[in-house]
């Protein structure tokens, strides 16, 4: 059940097929979910509920072959790795991995790894991945560092492209968005001749300042009604942090945008982002990538002997981006939407546990608004 | 009539005494406005519909006592000088001034004047002003410019703390919002033990986009019903981007924030834009500045022979800096809500008319969508 | 008599013909001079040591045909407007102007006139110029506001390719560098099959400092030989900052580079600033734009009813975009050595004198360091 | 021998006792080298040149008690994690880790491991860690990965004040400089009452480009007599970059600055890189981080439940930074010559060799260019 579904439509302009990232030709997305264990925490043991999110971004050999890319920060509360790279050459190599904060380390260096073995070890392949996180020590036993190096390899092999799998998967697997359980969302938009799709990991905010397509439905489900999992990590230990959370949003399009372009989309999920209700709080890891694959070929085509100095490339006329951006901030709202929506009630460790967004309340919050015929 | 006065409350903080940016202790505000003329657009002639606002923004000498500031750009259509030292050395010197986009050299040249006649013509006055615009070209001939400096000088001589004249006038003179007439606007908060407020010259975004505290008010006024300035515009000319205009935005607090603190809370300006159904197009100009006077005397204390090499500060904790960012999102967003509210009707050059947003109008929105009692 | 004339060679790069950022294709340089009076100072009336210089970056309608651009910032303490604008859309309209810091405002404001008259004042004229400055109060009245519009407009026409004017011209005409004299100076470099050009106005650091080529110059004629302008500002004033100063560095090149890589190659002037010895202190104004000529037409060609979309660029590829980056290191270095040479000693308001930087001196201390054959 | 030792003197500022950076109170440094094996390389099983540095930046408990810092890019072909929370808080967490490019994330996740460790696990330990990379695959078998977590724990364990081994140990076991055998430097400056000192991994640059204390060494010495690694790895296989590699820069000083400040004195650190000759070429990561000890105590002193809002803090004046601002220009030239001295002729992966730089040549060539008594 999607907001689409439900009769929930953000903004004024229409999804894509799939109302999905994966609606940009080429991309592909991965889950490595991990779920094992109950009862209370023991670091190293469990219980687990975490996993690895990949995002690769073209059909073609994605170690080799850059491109467009940009970022922004709107609250760095947290890790992409990468960005350096990105800023400069504005220029994304590689698949992204999503996952919990204290595993981008070693998410990071499988993407490196698997770069290498695509390539026969040969000495010349070289990476600076690009890998996002955010914090899932509520329900699962961060500190335990369960993400391996082969779950990167397996979400890389079962990334594909088609319909995304949200909720609890992934990298998003333990995580809270509202007070509610939250993760991974998609949704997409067409604007005029290209697509624009966003995926965020979706873990922050306070239940309150919840709203869905402006109607205050946190204000509408208190927390005296439908409890909050960080109120059960408060009485645990002195670290309870609702306004905190973070959440990843990655951006795609098939627009041939130049990297400054893309900075402008990624800077546009923050929009989306505050459309919900969010003021960026000063714990978020609030953190966006935009990626273009309108342009291809952005290296020498012939490798280290091709003479040719430039390459040619396509770029959207300033006069013409408006959709672009609007795009960025009504899919933003809406895969957050979703996350909220795909999400199921979970259990994680010592009992804690973060509730669904029931879509039956939703609904009847969204009648009381007028914005449900 | 504000916001407030409507019932329209915006956000779950309270608001300042008089709900202004001068709800910030020796922040003062100044308007000269210019209005003269009618009829068609003679360049260098008329109609006039424009103005500056200067904020000046604590009660010593502001010329020579700098006080920490931070900035953030949203969309960078736009011009707000002086931000290159604010980044490098987080100080604001001087007052700052808002006006139209083809006068923004006169007023920094003017404001560095009034420095050098407030210490004599001293040669060794020195500044780097701040000045920001937004374009009011559909309304008033901006290439006559018409602003003088002696208009900078009437408006720091009326720069008074207590209520701020609000809608046409000032820099907000001839400003345009949601295709509804614009202007000046602003509002507080409560934060804690601070204040923060915002004041913000309005001149963005395109009807069918506007919300009010979510409610999608831009779709139930359409511009079939109340027609829009820039339908005119483009009858007249080729000129025509309802989606373009500005933003400007101004920060200021109390707290004792150092100046990646004040960045921080400029870039909150820009979520209370996106509450309003802004998506940054690009033809934006969305530039903010955030001021902060809790600490002062950040300059040697004794002058050039005063030889301490250090000066002592206070810092607001991280851990309780979440009220003054949701502070700005929330008085950002009042605050445009005040501008559309305060705006009169203003008919312009070559009969070009904007049209005031109707208080009652707005208010059988509100509770069509059960947001009024 | 400059820095190659005298067998300083500054790299291992060659120079174009006229060893000009002129030697970009189109560019064109002007300068307007304002000298005028002597002795005391007397805000207002004088002495007059100033001036515009404007770098008009292409053959042409430059008011409304942009071309890419990006920027740096080595250090903030200066104003270069526009920026806000190039850093987001990566796009430099209009010429550029350079001039003493209490004048941007009119020079911006006059270019605004300049493109509004060549477009016969149509209302669609709209523009953010880019105008920089360094501080000439040294020498002169620069309270006084001596900077006319019609002293941009007399630029603007004698705006020209060819050999450009250094020294002791246009904005440069009261600068001091290294406590010589010093303002605009230029220089070039052949990067593969496109051209590099720098011009600079520099106005900024310590004479013991000064190294040119590596060799200590300024230790080798201190100030008890050669003195110091600012020892004589200092007697007068209790304002005397040798380490002040400042200097903006406009990058031209032919080649087709994007935004982000204009801005990298900004971000190189300042390493041909550090070589001079410059670390680029506190009150220095140490700002950078890079343009690139070698993509045009980046508007909608057809205006606004051209219904494409996309426009056709070429970008150099990142793997040969090293000699443009080193191209501007040298030149950056060699167009200050160039200043140095050909500004002539200048006494201004109240007797203050710059020296020159006599070349014989220079020569034998080249020598001695076994620099020159 | 170090560049003092040889009279080579940087600059004009005093270094401290140490002439590291470990002469600022507080500062360790530990560093795990790993040499292992000999002959053709083997991915996964050698032979190994790399290592990893730590810089624990205060003598408190790092893991809890953040400092003010700040970061600058010069050229972005690099990592350096954690800098999105540098940038928004100005606050560096934990240790510092210096390693190869492809061992980042494990000396991250490593970090955080053993920030949880000191804390017995509490749930409630939280960590963006700093880790800084170059690239050493042309003598490492880089996609062997052989920095195990282990590693890192044992140079956290070895860290200590006191004098710095320098050139091929920990994360600059393997680096390349200037086509000599690089690696670890370091050096301090006494700025007025206060210590600057800087670290750097360095593994950049041409040959023909090296300059010591303006001199051209690197012509002096050329190829055909010294011969480059990256000729042999040329041979070997298509990648041979002379002019990529990176160079990583800490700066850390007791004075008490701000964030703001912090990030000012990161990027004279590329000022120094400038002076020794290079120009940030396209391939190199050359990424800065500047802490500053002298405020202390910055998150609430008595955990959550400290209700105190704000901290007390000491600034430096503005007008007393340049002597901090040239302290890390002068340091930094000076470090990378220590690291060129100190590092010994190494043979690496396939025979690969990297010849060190021999102080006695060096000295010829100093005195050639009367640079020596």
């Amino acid at each position: 059940m999607r907001a689409r579904d439900l009769g929930v439509r953000i903004g004024r302009m229409e999804p894509g097929d799939l109302n999905a990232i994966t609606d940009v030709a080429g991309v592909r997305v991965g889950h490595t979910t991990l779920i094992e264990g109950d009862g209370p925490l023991r670091p190293g043991t469990g219980p687990i509920r975490t996993g690895v999110t990949v995002v690769v971004p073209h059909d073609g050999d994605v170690w080799t072959e850059p491109i467009f890319a940009g970022a922004h920060r709107l609250n760095g509360n947290g890790e992409l790795t990468g960005l350096e790279w990105i800023r400069e050459a504005g220029m994304l190599g590689g698949a992204i991995g999503i996952t919990n904060t204290h595993s981008v380390g070693v998410v990071r260096d499988a993407l490196i790894e698997a770069a290498a073995r695509a390539h026969a070890m040969s000495d010349g392949v070289w990476a600076l991945p690009t890998v996002g996180e955010t914090y899932d020590g509520a329900l699962n036993d961060i500190n335990g560092f369960h993400v391996r190096p082969d779950h990167v390899h397996s979400a890389l092999a079962a990334a594909s492209g088609g319909p995304v799998p949200e909720g609890n998967v992934g990298g998003g697997t333990g995580m809270i968005c509202h007070e509610f359980k939250g993760g991974i969302g998609t949704a997409s938009r067409r604007a005029t001749r290209w697509t624009v799709g966003v995926l965020v990991q979706a873990n922050y905010g306070a239940r309150e300042l919840l709203r869905i397509d402006g109607v205050p439905v946190g204000r509408a489900i208190p927390l005296s009604d439908v409890p909050s999992p960080w109120d059960q990590v408060e009485a645990l230990s002195a670290r309870a942090t609702p306004e905190g959370g973070s959440i990843i949003g990655i951006v795609a399009t098939d627009a041939p945008l130049l990297p400054h372009q893309c900075a402008r989309l990624a800077q546009r999920v923050g929009m989306g982002v505050a459309r919900m209700g969010s003021y960026a709080s000063h714990g978020s890891g609030d953190l966006f990538l935009a990626f273009a694959t309108g342009n291809r070929g952005l290296s020498r085509n012939g490798g280290e002997d091709d003479p040719r100095r430039t390459v040619e490339l396509q770029m959207v006329v300033d006069q013409h981006i408006n959709p672009l951006l609007e795009a960025v901030a009504e899919a933003t709202e809406e895969a957050i939407v979703n996350a909220l929506l795909a999400a199921e009630t979970m259990t994680g460790r010592d009992g804690i546990t973060a509730h669904a967004l029931e879509p039956d309340r939703l609904l009847a919050i969204m009648r009381e608004h007028a914005r449900l015929a």
